[in-house]
């Protein structure tokens, strides 16, 4: 299995394309660093999707305006995951501002595609952006 | 399963805890705070331990003065998981003393005792403590 591990500064270079992309707007870039069976459960303890809906989930996060602020350094590991530490603020349709401090842990294949991303954070974890 | 996950509170308490009996030397302490089925995997990757492994574990851990400093605020999920954001310093045998920088993902059982720890953090990770 250990072949097909990616290097960690391919695994961290697909977090920070995350926060970029995710700051820039870009829905489709987003969808671009997954691979064809990956899944996101965010938060964790909600249902998980799959490809197919990552267009409509990235487009969402994009029209309430999502911007992530990475917290600490990433964090790789011995195998094939690594780890984004980050608060992301967003605004849902006809809400107030929000602030969510989640921890994205991903798993990523041997191209360095991300192939689940798993998002802990809690209703604790919720404030206004005041 | 959703009346199996403990409160929030539950979980990131157990977690400070975990911190606070590291940094007070507390190995059977620690060993305390995991459920008879547990499991620590750390770093992600490397061979997973059980539960008779973690006296041995949690006595290295004390002996090499292993130091945590929280570096972001807990986090919780929606199921049963937390996770805490760390730096870890400690001086292993006739070593230098180093810096982990890692989060550890631990899930709960509905007690609020840990049925897994799974630490993410990487190669480039760890730094001498200078």
């Amino acid at each position: 299995m250990t072949e097909t591990i990616p290097p960690q500064a391919t695994m961290k270079a697909a977090l920070q394309a995350y926060v970029d992309r995710t700051n820039a707007g870009d829905a489709e870039g987003l969808v671009a660093l997954f691979a064809p069976d990956a899944i996101i459960e965010d938060p964790v303890g909600s249902p998980v999707k799959h490809h197919g809906e990552f267009a409509s989930w990235f487009a969402d996060s994009v029209a309430f305006g999502a911007q992530i602020t990475p917290v600490a350094p990433m964090r790789g590991s011995h195998g094939n995951a690594a780890a984004l530490v980050l608060d992301v603020t967003f605004t849902p349709s006809g809400g107030q501002r929000l602030r969510i401090r989640s921890i994205d842990v991903c798993t990523f294949d041997a191209a360095g595609l991300i192939t689940s991303l798993r998002a802990y954070w809690g209703p604790d974890d919720v404030e206004p952006v005041t």
